[in-house]
């Protein structure tokens, strides 16, 4: 395993490059049962094709998902959902010059680094690309956590250094920004209706997954849960979040500073999550760089780049929060006798 | 596996409670033939017990790691490293409230929900003695990181929201406290020496798994990479590290707000990674909550607490990290057939 | 995961159902550098096909293999290599009866069992189809051994009770046979040139691994690891295989009884395995079964069937034993520090 | 990881050499409030202990298990659960001529291959005591399984080639035997009472994981399921088991030929596995072999050990066997919604 599956029971593994035939997922292990389209999946998706806005790339891609396997009659049968989403519209002469010189906050050296060489065509594997299968299984996963009403929602809460109010369209920001630069951004992701209990207690915490799954999405440098980095600076008195009973004696926090995990554990209170984008690397303007052969040189990088890539990455983040949730959730099912013997049709948890 | 388990191929599993007879580690994964001795792995358990210091607990614990397999003639053998610690100075009578009341900030609600009851004594598992068995590891995988000429090293640069200096003691941090109440910090983790290439680029990218193992840590609420949530107010031309020549010939970057990791994957350059630690949950004030019963009520918590963590949380930070290096540093070890053939005494990558 | 991954280095996903769009497999972990191409898998996957022998099922399928990912320039990069192959021949109609109605023999009862309900077109998951990406994915594995002389290969031994000499085809092996019966028979595999020194030695021993790749194959029900189920009525005296030097100086076993594997690890002899096929439970005679409806009833099965399935499952049990045997010869690599300093062009083993 | 690690929900990592200080095993993904003492894990471990009888080695070992945590007020907590027995009785001077030669039939030579330099001590890690672990593991398992109404029984069906009746002490077997010469044997394990539905349908198949867990035990060189090697000879009509309803409407095999597992998936039917043990490789008798300085030369091997391994390896196939079903059993939980549902107390299966 090279890296490319995460989960433990809903395990995804992507695959693909950017100017190779395709970029697809396996899903494995989502259970049967599950109502499942590739209207769902498509939905998702779209949320992350480059937009009409006025940052966005121009590449045009249909990105139509296909469905190869895993699903009868509608629903999903328990086995590996493969899902494909061909490459069309790549014009691999824009990227001639990325394969003798590396670009700056780009994978290309330490991809020569880690190989000894690499598929250059328009990032190769290190593409946002990447991140469509990744959103495929998050539509499946967010389909799974809707059959035990848990929501996941994300926006852009800064844009360039500008908040983004709910509400607001993140293309719409006005962020000044000099020709040929960018910007970077943070990403909210917020839960709710997850029952307390999900996550465990060591390595595998709730906010310890959480916190991976975002920093894998590329541009990603920092991520916060709750207060995040605010508690530093808080008193315990000041950040602990009170128990008391609601009116129908279900014990609530009064607070939400931690962003609904104690312990690595949901609470059963909403979970936020943050995660800080940097400005895209891909700029027009000239930078100091190395080429592969060993010399010094100065670089302008051409071709279509999002100027500002966190309207698009809203969705990742989205999406790799679902898919943490419902791997959690599932392992979380077999964590008591009472559950699992639930789980066999015996009597088990009381609800 | 309920996330007890770290790592792929440096891999670790910690057990034990606050109160049981022992907590300790297997670490199973470890290459034959490294140095190894109870000593290199006591100097670095050493670093987080209780100190003498002013915000630290008056719990006193020897801590005396005993390493029960995998070692033979001073050498690890390849085959599981077992490692101990006895529980000594544990006063249960003083957790006896704790049994049937919810403790604001803490574990305790969650434990209950997840598995039906908890072992309440001393926070039982997720007791902050649960990272003896982490640092126990980490000083194993420092020593397999020295043959490589990699160095971990980590500091508080933040307390209660006061700058620590480098070479200030964090015991000697003067930090404004009300009685009875906690604060938290920031953990800094440098690591020097790292060859490029180390990190997978999906999903167990460098990054991904430093953030988890950090955000793994119990108080942690927010971890950064370079220059973390700063990123998201700069823009390309200022965050983009330029690459080129030192004087041997090698690549370096001329900075390093990419913190040592791009694409998910070493460049040679310093990694740098900072943790925000949240106050102590146990304050000494009184608090709101709801027993175990559903009745609110006030509560005060007794017993021995860190006023303030972070001193003793460094050495926790600095092993996670290590950890995580370790593992990644021996994948990558087989990502190119040519580093695969050198392994077999095969011509291999040209150094 | 719900088990279509295999291997933890050299790691494996399959996906799809005999009668969906595809079936195919996922290759993750394969080192980068490794020449490969589609012509490489397509020659290992044409073994597996229908052949035109008198035991062979009439359904014709092209099989051609499409490389999707993880290719460049004719070399494996070291990201996932997706390979995907369509399903074009499928009949459905000739399985409507299968829907309601539990063939012997087969999964369909426990599919039911285990999801609730099931793709009964041609098998679904279950079909031979599957094996096709295990083919696949073990002709890159075959490939990369190559590049350290170890050779894999296999041959019917046994079929439908009768001896098959070396050297010929299984497919005109005269064995007496019903009309609509069908025989099962015996595969063995032998490895050629492993190191010793491969395979784990606890759980992941590598005859364990190799028994459970074989088992994992359909039809099979037994497997043997050198002299298998003989030693039970051996000797010690018997059945060890004494060392002595060669010509060379170097270790040789006087006899293989062990088949290649001393306490799960390679001894660097011949690596031996025979796995048990149980004839096809597709036959053309009246079988008494119930159905899905809770109804007792005969049923004869239509469609187009293997008599004996051993000729095509030849190049499967290859396929398997070299996926194990390419994942632990990468684990080894990293067993002990001189071998690990050797990948990263460190002084490291002595060849 | 270094295989010390087996499961996926229900997961064990073993540890500890011969003449270490101890041997133990960590079971992470015990379901909590699960009633589990030290007596029913020592019962089970007895059972291994050498014995009075004939064949035995003179060893004495008292074998106390210790649970060190994941246990609380008698019940499993949810956390792991560490174990360890104490070595005791090892006499190193009885080993001193292992050092420097190659026992035939051990892993000696191929643990210094492996590892460049091995602990001697009574086989080291490659020692029977490894199997502790397991077998305290497998007590846990059993424990489970118990709640789930299955059991899980093993017993010796031939020694040295003489079938052992049922109920018959395999002590008492006659058999034999050269003087300083050893036997093998075949172990059969049945399970009853499993649910139908569980195993996974490609790799992880019931069968498949069976396989390996058995041939993970250090001396077994065949498995079997069902029927075994004499499928080969069967026809598909006589080897298939034809379905039927039983009184109460339920569907029943016929016949288990299958060995109560169809498409690697349980089919409710009784379990069969068979394991052919080698002869012990420690024989008496004079032996060619190699040192490690490359010399040949006669070896008489000293010191205490089984003749036949077979009667205290049972309990080590009972504990492997249940360590897989309860490892599949908890992951079957999750595979379909309903189960899913179920497991948090929302309708789900009907049962």
């Amino acid at each position: 395993m090279a890296g490319s599956t995460m989960g433990r029971l809903f395990q995804i593994t992507t695959w693909g490059e950017s100017h190779g035939k395709a970029v697809g997922v396996v899903v494995d292990g989502c259970p049967a049962g599950l109502a499942l389209s590739e209207a769902d999946v498509q939905e998702l998706l779209d949320k992350r094709r480059p937009g009409s806005g006025k940052y966005a790339t121009a590449r045009s891609e249909e990105d139509r998902v296909e469905i190869l396997s895993g699903i009868f009659e509608g629903k999903t049968t328990g086995t590996p959902i493969s899902m494909l989403v061909h490459n069309k519209d790549h014009r691999s002469a824009d990227y001639s010059e990325v394969a003798s010189c590396y670009r700056p906050g780009h994978a290309d050296y330490t991809f020569d680094q880690k190989y000894g060489f690499r598929d250059y065509r328009g990032g190769g594997r290190s593409s946002a690309r990447e991140t469509i299968g990744r959103v495929a299984a998050g539509a499946v996963a967010m389909r799974l956590l809707a059959e035990f009403g848990v929501e996941v929602t994300a926006r852009a809460v800064q844009i360039g250094g500008v908040e983004v109010v709910p509400g607001q369209d993140p293309m719409e920001v006005e962020v000044p920004l000099a020709p040929g630069d960018s910007m970077g951004g943070v990403v909210e992701c917020r839960v709710k209706g997850m029952p307390a209990g999900v996550g465990e207690p060591v390595f595998d915490k709730l906010d310890a997954l959480l916190a991976r799954a975002a920093m894998s999405i590329g541009a990603v440098k920092g991520v916060e849960i709750g207060d995040g980095f605010a508690v530093a600076l808080a008193t315990g008195s000041a950040n602990n979040d009170s128990f008391s009973l609601d009116e129908e004696g279900n014990v609530v926090k009064e607070t939400n500073h931690a962003g609904g995990v104690l312990g690595g554990i949901s609470d059963g209170d909403e979970i936020v999550l943050r995660a800080a984008f940097k400005p895209t690397p891909s700029i027009s303007l000239p930078q100091h760089t190395v080429t592969r052969d060993g010399e010094e040189r100065e670089l302008i990088i051409k071709g279509r780049h999002d100027k500002i890539v966190v309207p698009r990455a809203i969705v990742v983040v989205q999406a790799m929060t679902a898919l943490v949730l419902a791997d959690l959730l599932m392992e979380n099912a077999v964590a008591r006798l009472d559950r699992l013997k639930g789980a066999y049709g015996l009597p088990g948890l009381t609800p």
